[in-house]
């Protein structure tokens, strides 16, 4: 019995030390991440506006480059309208490093982007940066968008 | 013995499965990071290079507005050298929003700030605007900044 509480006290003093930062979910949450960002950069391709609101959780903020951070649903939608409104709109983005917590319910992720139209008065414009977008890990584990911010090379 | 071993499998189910998420440490780890960017917003506001510099993760990536990304803390110096070199700069920020990983050692920020300076006719000119940083618990328990980008309101 003494040998049997003792194997039995090493164990739980052993899992108790593991328990403290947990298991290392990191790997296989940024794997998700990347695929969400990359399915998301496809919806806005598409011009899939319904497909691209999918992705951003109700209460996400944005931080468009010379304008006001806007925050919820609702305000994205009218953004995004405004993008994808533009005449002879291409673009799309790719991640070029996606980090995930080892918790693995929180992650960013940070790609480049590129996006071409053609402005008033006919002449093709093409705009190229770079974004940093934070993800969170839905209940029914998806991942959305919370918040970004991105701004132009030039 | 029979007994005892039950029970200590008992005992290591239910800590496997409290292990399987981790204890929450997000609550304390956003704390840090809010006193962490404070304190870094601080730093530029008195020019203090060396103290912006020590709150910036070696292989850091920066998004500044209208250029290129920059890796690596000799051009964030280089970055910074330039704001800090603008005449009769004022400029500092603060966060809005901070929230961190359950796993406590992956955290991002956001705020807004506000920087003027004389342009080259001595004209005062304000910039304002919104900023996305993601910190990292380093193995000393300090926080560093690993990512951020930033861009103006107009």
């Amino acid at each position: 019995m003494a040998r049997m509480r003792g194997a039995a006290a090493i164990a739980l003093v052993v899992l108790t030390g593991g328990c403290r930062s947990g298991r290392d979910h990191s790997a296989g949450a940024a794997a998700a991440v990347w695929s969400a960002d990359s399915a998301w950069a496809q919806t806005f391709a598409r011009k899939d506006l319904a497909g691209y609101l999918s992705f951003v959780d109700s209460n996400a903020t944005m931080h468009p480059p010379n304008a006001p951070a806007i925050t919820g649903i609702a305000g994205i939608r009218g953004l995004i309208e405004g993008f994808l409104a533009l005449p002879g709109l291409t673009g799309t983005w790719q991640p070029t490093t996606v980090v995930a917590a080892r918790s693995g319910e929180l992650a960013y992720s940070t790609g480049t982007y590129e996006m071409s139209y053609n402005d008033s008065t006919g002449a093709r414009v093409t705009d190229r940066g770079k974004y940093l977008e934070v993800w969170r890990r839905q209940p029914d584990r998806s991942w959305k968008l919370i918040t970004e911010s991105f701004n132009a090379d030039r």
